[in-house]
């Protein structure tokens, strides 16, 4: 951490307006929460078993009763307390990595997401977990903030989005020869992507990955985006129930991603803040954590069948060494684990002291068939509405595998064809977009932490990504998930969205990831919006202290 | 049907080179793969439940052992005869709406698709089937048909393309209001779709559908395909193993849609060629035969929750009449049914004495809430390139449910503003495209259907879609699934492709679909190849005959 990582968290002030009584109804809302959530997990693992045995009214029916009866008494709570509160479901976001924003309406939020008698019990499940870890996105695109048509809308430092070289891009993608309309393009594609794209893949990763051979476009798989092709692998490589290890903190969504289809559970490897003897540096991945974490789910029964990595690390910004990423993949040979590293950041180190080892780089892969990597081009080049993904793999069935899920996730062939136009431009990727794209990632980085230390906040100084990991422990009083919570919801009120740590299963309340790749008026504005909210949260647990200067 | 229905079956020849012994070898191989197939059904319906107690080596590895030991019988059978027969798994396709084409190396291909435990058994099984079902889409990608470059290629009269209209659509999409970039474009969209699209859709829909009121934009989602708004709707109206009636003949690849994920069953109500009092035409759809499937399934212990339809019919190529619509809606409404209506062919009614009513046209709606449209510009306007599928639903909470798979399947941003406006230049549809494409449509329909009669084969003869559905019955000697399969080989040989009856779940063998949405050198030339394939069948069947002339 390159800043003091005093936390500075007070104990609770008696003057802080009602937190009292918001924090007892929250722990009683987390008792009901957990009681749904015990009854719900209950039916569900019976579910598909009961089910066979009497297609009728089965414990699935019980269950939206339940969910009903129970979400009901919650509304009531919540309606009691402004709708600050949770979502009854948001306990299962616990588990299923929710940014569980505020309810604008929480009773008829309730009532949509849980009593569709015209829906399926799992068509009411899926949806009320998709609108409560989407929420805040959904709220942002009803709200979205615009210089002159909505100057008092949502700014959003939560999502990770690349807006720093828009312009770039747009100049690119404008140029005469994106713009070709081959008969190709119109009719149905290779499921697994258009050869040429495929191929163009293959040189790009042989290149920027620092392949020691030319990879094969055969292995390339090509999908619509990569949380596609993580849910694809989760797909193939597990059967329902199984599970991959992860390092949390980490990317929210991928719970969505290997849940929603593959029934594939994410167990969590946490990595601690502080600094110990087996923690050289906050939120340290070790071997030993890995060891630790695998074993204790084999006692539980757990079927481990993989470790997803991001490289560089979301939402930390901690790049991988080689000898790291080396001691990772012997760990999962040793277990017969597959490993697969999101390398979607490859191309957002913008420190120049910083150096990026693809997996794709490594001479002797321990496990090469059981080595997938996944990457993309919407964070690096900042064109996540392109919805385009890739898996490389060195295991042709893997790859063989995988493309059968192209019919559903393919991409426009317009879409392919700009791609590879894009990735074929070395000369402008290399002369013109990385250099200006890291030297905005580089001031963007330097204004939101030159904000920071001003504002004495913790942070960890990394220098990849589009994002930075920063402590607001401080600020929550207590320091627990549901000020976490609070706090979130005051940012929200003041039109700027921010990531919760809990959204990226970080175990410690009171951390937050802030996307800085936005441009300079925009994250200036928002940057005022949070110090603001700040200021009032500062300013309502030292009331006194306060009217003192 | 529009020509003598006389199928001109003959009885077998002996003289039919080694054909009785591939029969009888067929038959073996029939026995073999039904005891696959129950190994694997048993299996598969234990699978679940057994894993939830030993996630250790369960069932599945019993399973895939058991693949492939009898893989292995099965290919030294195959070897025994030439590669003439059909995969171990196809008597999985009979299930699911397999086209299975021949085996060039069938026991390389069992291997790789049994027998990798890198994969899980789900894995596996996803990769068989994605690999029998697409296996002549597969061959046609690695060996296209080019008038310069590969002129001996295959082409393909089995997948439902339009072709005829490339240059007009080609024109329109290179036009300059097609390429604007917008940021919003390259940033992450609303996941029901863009805004200005599902706008653009909802008007319209409103305007081809003939809908009495404006539709409302809210309740359209937009995905990447019609295939994965299926699927999504079969996530969210059904619990795994429940499942929808579906009339047959039906498009094989609906059983990929709704079982991939969805696990959700299709009950075929099986139609009929032959005339008779229940059934005025061939194919006819009654709702005596809705019922009767219906009641039967209720009697095995099946939860049906829907019914899907296509409208206009694919293969059969039937326009349904607003009163046998309402007649099928209402049946549904007796039943609390949700009706799935794919209109995906709405704009493809090319003979002006056919009216096509969508059922969004209808006013008093009998169940509205359990009514939802499927449409996408595939097929009409020839673009199936662009991954488009629209859903319109009159029900809020389905279309919310449907929009948590926006993030899986979604569609470029690029895509989505080239589709807007397109659909937007009405006076260019209206004045342009759609006279022309209609026009084009009738011809090419008239020459292929001027060629069936030449060939004294009948046809259905319907003003609608891009296919005609074919009976060669007269060509296969016995009349039998193996039969068909062997014809179908032989037109593979020849380096055409068609789409067999087995392939649209057809109750009766001999049933083809060939797609005339082609340019007129290609499809005369692959009719030249269709032709000569049925005289050297006939020449086979007959050579005495023949000689004698």
């Amino acid at each position: 951490m390159s800043y003091s990582s005093d936390t500075l968290c007070t104990p609770g002030d008696p003057s802080l307006k009602s937190q009292g009584a918001h924090t007892e109804v929250l722990e009683r809302m987390g008792h009901l929460t957990q009681s749904i959530e015990e009854h719900i997990g209950q039916l569900s693992t019976g579910h598909q078993q009961l089910e066979a045995h009497s297609p009728g009214q089965g414990p699935g029916e019980q269950e939206a009763l339940l969910s009903h009866q129970m979400g009901q008494v919650v509304s009531l709570l919540q309606s009691e307390t402004n709708g600050l509160l949770p979502h009854p479901l948001d306990s299962r976001v616990d588990i299923g990595a929710g940014q569980p924003g505020p309810f604008t309406k929480p009773t008829s939020d309730c009532e949509t997401t849980l009593v569709s008698h015209d829906l399926s019990n799992r068509g009411n499940d899926i949806s009320t977990f998709y609108h409560t870890h989407f929420r805040n996105y959904i709220l942002y695109h009803e709200d979205k903030y615009h210089e002159d048509k909505n100057p008092s809308g949502f700014i959003n430092l939560a999502t990770c989005q690349n807006k720093l070289c828009t312009d770039l891009i747009t100049e690119r993608l404008s140029r005469e020869d994106m713009n070709i309309i081959e008969d190709t393009l119109l009719q149905y594609p290779d499921w697994r992507g258009h050869p040429f794209l495929r191929e163009e893949v293959a040189r790009f990763l042989t290149h920027y990955s620092k392949a020691p051979a030319q990879l094969d476009p055969e292995n390339v798989v090509v999908l619509n985006g990569c949380c596609p092709v993580l849910s694809a692998l989760a797909m193939v490589l597990c059967e329902p129930g199984e599970a991959f290890l992860t390092p949390a903190p980490f990317y929210g969504t991928f719970v969505f991603s290997t849940s929603l289809y593959a029934k594939v559970e994410l167990i969590h490897v946490y990595l601690d803040s502080e600094i110990t003897e087996g923690n050289t540096r906050p939120f340290q991945l070790t071997v030993d954590k890995l060891e630790h974490t695998l074993l204790e789910a084999q006692l539980k029964g757990k079927k481990v069948r993989g470790l997803v990595l991001t490289n560089p690390q979301n939402p930390l910004g901690d790049v991988y060494s080689r000898d790291s990423l080396i001691e990772y993949l012997e760990f999962a040979k040793r277990y017969n684990l597959h490993v697969i590293v999101d390398e979607i950041y490859m191309l957002s180190v913008f420190d120049e002291s910083t150096t990026f080892h693809s997996v794709l780089s490594i001479k002797s892969l321990p496990d090469p068939k059981r080595t997938h990597v996944i990457w993309g081009t919407s964070k690096c080049f900042g064109i996540c509405g392109f919805r385009f993904g890739a898996l490389y793999t060195h295991n042709k069935e893997v790859a063989s595998a995988v493309s059968s899920f192209g019919y559903f996730h393919s991409i426009s062939g317009i879409a392919q064809h700009k791609l590879c136009r894009l990735l074929q431009d070395r000369e402008w990727i290399d002369q013109v977009y990385l250099p200006i794209s890291h030297s905005r990632l580089q001031v963007a980085h330097r204004y939101i932490t030159d904000k920071l230390k001003e504002l004495q906040i913790p942070y960890l100084h990394r220098g990849a990504g589009l994002y930075v990991w920063i402590n607001l422990k401080k600020y929550l009083d207590p320091c627990t998930f549901e000020q976490e919570l609070l706090l979130l919801r005051r940012f929200l009120d003041k039109k700027v969205i921010v990531g919760t740590g809990k959204f990226f299963l970080c175990k410690e309340p009171g951390w937050f990831r802030l996307v800085f790749a936005e441009r300079y008026p925009q994250l200036k504005l928002a940057m005022d919006r949070f110090c603001q909210v700040l200021a009032e949260q500062q300013l309502e647990k030292q009331p006194e202290d306060t009217m003192r200067m």
